[in-house]
């Protein structure tokens, strides 16, 4: 959402170019949301939606703890104020030296969804809690996961068991529903698949302590999502439904969910144009495409509100598109983004909820067009 | 093609990290097969297909103009020792105050594709030549261009007259075949459209003097494609069939089929995994993807050709996926790749043909990983 905040900023510094203003006080209400939602459930941020060091100064001084996918990140939450103990490496893809790194820098707690991971981590940070990554079908997330991460249950207790068996802490199990998932009630599957490996593992002697529910909490584009107290209700119902009384550590992982909505990218209509003159549509280009940061609009999959200042205009349906040379770099087309027919060139546009996954996915240099710049406020 | 010296490079300095090696021998070579098999075309190198120092300071004293694709490329034109008038400002989509940048530094041509974008070069470079970039089709080209760019031809000589009304030299036409195009005859329809448009212009008295036909010279993947000699032929003789005796001026914009195959990227085998115990294929992870250079493999478009140190082996296809906890940061899954199965984590592969489109494409630091490094010797 634009908030007072962001719109002073905006008017206040006049930044050229695209840029993006996250207001920190919309990620703090987030934090708190969730906290007051899940109480019982440690937030884990995943810091790859958005690592500005405000951001995780503000939620390591929340008590937030992070979710990392690699030595880099590891390295910021730690310069934002995170003990090593807060610190998850929940990339089931890791170096081996990269093991070794993030367990110099004193983090403990590593995913895995194979054999072949467990006997890196064993070597490389032994006696370390490792938690195995099972396979969730993701119906009904908006950018849904592929089966990359994670492993069929029944492999996850053999690789659970061969991780006691190499000396490490067979702690639990993680999954992800898919990311903006907005069924409530997608939890409760994979619940009961982690059940079933926590009585396998118990049948072997082995006590899991911790299941990782994942990210996958949404951030509210054109449609309205659930509120994080709805998710806190469905999740901990099928959490008492298969755990019964015995409920597990938990864990959430809210990435796009905790800083999503508090980003707004401010960006310009560079030309508005038609291919022949009986074309019924408008061509919108924007000084800002897919490789400039709106990579997740990758086959149309987020949609974001966009602001204009003529929004109380008779609407057009238009193609929506990039600056750079590169044909890819359209970003709505197949369904078309309806904008002001008063929309002219030079006019500011303001594309809400994008504070996840933009500054990072931005391009080095593609066209020689600068990386996103971010200002968070 | 994975060079002597590049080998060589890799085996002294044992760079750290996904990394692309391109090796300048190969880009002069691939520039004057370009002024061999077509002598009476100027070259203009596409500087966004790979925009190293080094690469632009070699083809400027070649003897190379250069394609643009903004006011950064431009300035890095410049600085490689190209004079202005060796520049072509080719994206359609422009700031005006970045034609004014443009116009101040001396580049004086022009791509347009609307009446919009006419008036905002009439008034930012007045007097400046354009050419019109009309629509083709893009059929057989691997990466096919979209609808994105040009107009349909008729829409072309309005633009063109337009220029003219408003100060500007109409110089000429542009089209793009598609990038990756391995039918050498499909720049015989385009520039019979081309040819319509000179007549059309002419009947009002304007003549046009330039034809510019763009990109879309592959480079060798998998497949083999056709020679340079092979696509002079061809264009050349549908020049002569359509302009007869009075030929035009001539541009091409090679980039990909200048610099794609002088480069390889370096890459390392992370994890080598199943998803379940009765899963037929492995899954292959790379510390290197979509994300980290590799963007043109979306959609499975691009496949590039893989080296390893067992390719004697017994090859089984593979899923082939990069190292970000992005689900959709996978190469190869509907369209499985071949590799050894003796393949091992922590093997090197080589990716060839990579010297176009991976280093500006990559992200800034998506997951925290660093952008893909580049080294031109």
């Amino acid at each position: 959402m634009t908030t007072a905040r962001i719109i002073d900023f905006l008017n206040t510094r006049r930044p050229e170019g695209p840029c993006l203003v996250v207001d920190l006080d919309v990620v703090r209400d987030n934090f708190k949301a969730f906290r007051h939602a899940m109480p019982d459930s440690s937030i884990y941020y995943a810091v790859k939606a958005n690592p500005s060091p405000e951001i995780l100064r503000l939620l390591a001084g929340l008590g937030s703890n992070f979710d990392c996918a690699g030595v880099a990140e590891i390295e910021m939450a730690l310069e934002a104020g995170a003990t090593p103990s807060r610190i998850s490496y929940g990339n089931t893809i890791k170096k081996e030296r990269d093991v070794a790194r993030a367990h110099a820098l004193g983090v403990s707690l590593f995913a895995v969804d194979s054999h072949e991971e467990v006997e890196k981590v064993s070597r490389a940070a032994p006696g370390a809690r490792v938690f195995c990554r099972v396979l969730t079908d993701g119906e009904g997330a908006e950018w849904p996961l592929s089966r990359k991460f994670g492993c069929v249950p029944q492999m996850a207790v053999d690789v659970l068991v061969y991780a006691h068996q190499l000396g490490l802490v067979s702690h639990g199990v993680s999954f992800h529903v898919g990311s903006q998932m907005t069924k409530v009630d997608a939890w409760d599957v994979a619940l009961a698949d982690a059940k079933r490996v926590f009585v396998q593992l118990a049948k072997q002697g082995i006590e899991l302590k911790m299941v990782n529910m994942g990210g996958g909490f949404p951030t509210k584009y054109l449609r309205d999502v659930p509120s994080a107290e709805a998710y806190g209700k469905a999740i901990y119902g099928a959490l008492r439904k298969h755990f019964g009384n015995q409920l597990p550590e938990t864990i959430i992982e809210p990435g796009r969910g905790m800083v999503g909505n508090a980003g707004v990218i401010k960006a310009e209509v560079i030309l508005i144009s038609k291919k022949s003159d009986n074309d019924n549509h408008r061509w919108v280009f924007l000084d800002i495409g897919k490789f400039g940061g709106l990579a997740e609009t990758m086959d149309e999959a987020i949609r974001y509100p966009i602001r204009t200042a003529h929004d109380a205009d008779e609407m057009e349906p238009c193609v929506l598109a990039g600056p750079t040379c590169d044909s890819a770099d359209v970003l709505y087309e197949k369904n078309m983004y309806p904008l002001p027919v008063s929309l002219t060139i030079g006019d500011e546009v303001l594309i809400e909820g994008t504070g996840a996954y933009t500054t990072t996915y931005s391009a080095v240099a593609f066209n020689g067009f600068d990386p996103l710049k971010s200002y968070v406020i």
